[in-house]
């Protein structure tokens, strides 16, 4: 959406904007932000992309996200708190696509299947399926961008035992409702953000335990007594979790929160990004130009501190080169820079200097273009004091307030903490005094 | 696999056999047979296939689909009972692909991505992805042959309410164990095998109550008091279940026996199959050439009382059609055949009806190749055997002994009712005397 927001904001300045479709797979925009109760394949047998869940609120200061060209404030008609439900921030992000007007460039229900470029033409031909006429079709392209995220396809690895597992196991793509695990002893594979957010979680609406098993490190919060932290899996007897120390435990239901794969089947071979999840996946110029061939752009494949704000700085990047108005470099200076990034992330030292860096590529593609100001240090402070928020109370950093970098607006406290705040709906979420 | 089979049949006869190529998406064959605990994707990012479960046992009597060219006896070398557990009926079939030493022929990992004809050469490319090695690629073939099952892609129908349900919501093709619904209140929609065979299997492992909800028709079993039937769930409210008679009822879980899709997204539309889950999908002759180019061939697309053995006799049939034994008929014959079958199956007056329509079609295959002599009037009245002993008692039909059409042996009973059986393994179903 961002792509086209950026397009449209080019337009709107009187730009001499091409010919935009964007090809959607759901229903309706909002991506991963698009809540469904529906795990696997959808009704028409296509993988479900929703990731999220019930009872999400944002993992992030809302401050953090927000878009330079339209502020919750302006949004909300008055300022909100820091940590939204997942409902709030969905009526946000539609809120601004809605206002620029780009619906009609959208072709809703109809995933792409497969891009070929073609030498002799220069153009792309995107086949893709009209799901609900139940038809395929093929257009040219001069020019494609690929945003359709990566995460939503779960990586999922195998432990010895799972076969004979008599509880649930699923990967965190595939939660939906923390209730199901009410009373029971759950294991949490993984020490990333979903391992956190969904074990915190699941104590919130009465699991009776939950057991991070690390494969790299533990997080080292300061859980309370219903969690634990152990060492990796090594297999499963029974319904008796094994972990690398030696000690093992009873467990009702295995979540894996193991993260997401780079899924790319509509791709060949040669335009396919190849990556893990990280900060800077190579063969990417400036994180979104195709090493391969640079009318194929990335957008949003990057690890993400910064997410909306940074999808725009790329959006906007992206439509620049396509107008013209910014120049491709030759390739010796695109590997240079490729390759001084990607070394620079290689000595990373932790999250702070992950920070920095993410901050220091988004100011860099905000420079280049007519993106509205925004000041990414601020933002990067912001990113830096939510971390220590978190370290100092796991359970309590969402009761917090920030200070918006656009408006200068501090937030108000939320009516009610987080540990409290059952009910996730946007309505329950707002119905606070207009003051804290 | 039973393609490859009568190919190398052929071959073992002395016939000139055309090179047969086997692309497999697993990393093995037993197509649905093969169990995992996978749901959703796989660790490749692929739909899983399997829409077994844990402690499935064949539901109907292992006599109706032995295959004509391997008995179970000579398989287990003794006579063994009539209701395997999957385990079982994994390994029969697995010995006797093993044994015809096809193996060579199939690559694995290996998903077909699309599949084309080209007017000019007269030859259908067909694109792979070869999992292992990341990689796509591409062959021509003079013929294809789509036996990529039917029973994959959940038909996933939405209500009312689902949103905000707590409890479990899944489909069948995504149930692996029955244990984690003991002590519940479980709610399945649909009225056919897989409402059944998961209802009686979840009370069987400790659920509280099972409702199954129809659309068209009640099952009308005689079932124990933990069971009962509703019609149609008109919306969920918190837990509470709303049917169309206006009665409602608490439910803790979900599961949709809701049936599948023919999901074929590797085939263009002009190649491609479509059709809902019938005994005779239309612009398949004999069920399986396809009206709109007789260089692709379906295999086991129908709804299915054989099966196996149908999957045999449909193998056969199209062996001889590429080896130039059996004709193509001109069109209007076609036409007129496929129209025929299709108006009597519309005909239809219920189960018998039915039994008898497919065993005239596995007949009218057989007797036109040179697969084994089946007695398939035997095995259609033991299908309708079959049908009288779960109308009798559908909790305990599977402890009834059939006699083998093939080598007219009379199979033991088992030595533990199936209610009681709850180890499902290979090792404890043969663990049983040699004789009963
Ligand atoms: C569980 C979870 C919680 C998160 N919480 C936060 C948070 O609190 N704050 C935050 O800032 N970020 C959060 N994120 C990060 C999230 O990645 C971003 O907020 C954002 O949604 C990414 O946007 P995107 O457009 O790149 O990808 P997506 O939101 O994934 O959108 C991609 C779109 O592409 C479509 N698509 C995919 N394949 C195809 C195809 N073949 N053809 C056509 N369309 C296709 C999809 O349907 C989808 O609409 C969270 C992520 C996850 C997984
Ligand atoms: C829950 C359940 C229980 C059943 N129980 C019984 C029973 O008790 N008795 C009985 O006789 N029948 C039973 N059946 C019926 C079943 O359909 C058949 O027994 C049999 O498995 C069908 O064989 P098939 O080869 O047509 O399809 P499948 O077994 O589905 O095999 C299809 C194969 O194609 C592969 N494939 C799919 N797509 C691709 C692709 N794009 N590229 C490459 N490979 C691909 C799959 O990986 C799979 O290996 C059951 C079915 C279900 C769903
Ligand atoms: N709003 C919210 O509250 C919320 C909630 C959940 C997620 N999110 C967002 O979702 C995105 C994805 O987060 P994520 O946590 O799912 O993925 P992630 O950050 O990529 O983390 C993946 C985790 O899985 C582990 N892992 C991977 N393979 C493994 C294996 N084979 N065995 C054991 N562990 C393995 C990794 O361990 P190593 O450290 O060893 O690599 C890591 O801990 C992030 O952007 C996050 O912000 C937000
Ligand atoms: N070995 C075993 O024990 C076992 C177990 C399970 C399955 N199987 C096999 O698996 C195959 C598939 O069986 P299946 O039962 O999954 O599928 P199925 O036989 O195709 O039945 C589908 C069921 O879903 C219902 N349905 C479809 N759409 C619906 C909707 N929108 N709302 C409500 N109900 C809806 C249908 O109702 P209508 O009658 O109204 O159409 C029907 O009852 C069969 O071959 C079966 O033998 C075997």
């Amino acid at each position: 959406m961002a792509v086209l927001r950026a397009f449209e904001s080019a337009r709107a300045k009187g730009a001499e904007v091409p010919e935009v479709v964007c090809f959607e797979k759901q229903d309706d925009w909002g991506g991963l932000w698009k809540y469904t109760w529906r795990t696997g394949t959808d009704q028409y047998g296509e993988q479900v992309h929703c990731s999220m869940y019930r009872y999400l609120w944002s993992n992030g200061p809302k401050e953090a996200l927000e878009f330079a060209d339209y502020s919750f404030e302006e949004h909300f008609g008055r300022p909100i708190p820091s940590y939204p439900p997942r409902a709030v921030l969905h009526d946000y992000i539609m809120g601004r696509v809605e206002k620029s007007g780009v619906r009609p460039y959208v072709r809703f229900e109809t995933p792409v299947r497969w891009v070929e470029y073609n030498d002799a033409t220069e153009k792309f031909t995107v086949r893709v399926k009209d799901l609900k006429a139940d038809r395929d079709y093929s257009e040219e392209f001069d020019y494609v961008i690929v945003s359709s995220g990566h995460f939503s396809t779960p990586n999922v690895p195998s432990f010895e035992g799972l076969e004979s597992f008599p509880g649930r196991v699923m990967h965190a793509h595939d939660f939906r409702s923390a209730d199901e695990f009410a009373g029971k002893d759950v294991l949490m594979i993984g020490s990333s953000y979903s391992a956190e957010d969904i074990g915190t979680q699941c104590i919130k609406y009465g699991a009776k335990s939950v057991t991070f098993s690390y494969r790299s490190n533990p997080m080292d919060y300061h859980w309370p007594d219903t969690f634990s932290e152990k060492p990796i899996l090594t297999r499963v007897e029974g319904t008796i979790a094994h972990f690398a120390d030696g000690t093992s435990k009873p467990v009702d239901a295995i979540v894996m929160c193991t993260g997401y794969l780079h899924h790319l089947p509509f791709l060949p071979d040669d335009l396919r990004l190849k990556t893990k999840n990280c900060l800077y996946p190579g063969d990417l110029w400036k994180g979104v130009v195709w090493e391969g061939n640079s009318k194929l752009f990335y957008v949003g494949m990057q690890d993400q501190y910064f997410t909306f704000n940074m999808f725009d700085a790329q959006a906007w990047y992206v439509r620049d080169i396509i107008l013209g108005r910014l120049p491709i470099a030759p390739a010796e200076e695109r590997a240079a820079d490729i390759k001084s990034w990607m070394d620079r992330e290689a000595a990373s030292t932790g999250p702070a200097y992950d920070i920095d860096f993410q901050a220091d590529y988004v100011r860099e593609l905000i420079a280049a273009t007519d993106y509205p100001f925004l000041d990414v240090d601020a933002v990067a402070a912001l990113f830096k004091q939510w971390k220590h928020d978190k370290h100092d109370d796991i359970m309590g950093y969402r009761d917090n307030a920030y200070r918006s970098v656009l408006t200068g607006t501090m937030s108000p406290l939320h009516h009610t903490k987080w540990m409290e705040a059952l009910d996730d709906s946007l309505e329950a979420f707002l119905a606070q005094p207009e003051t804290a």
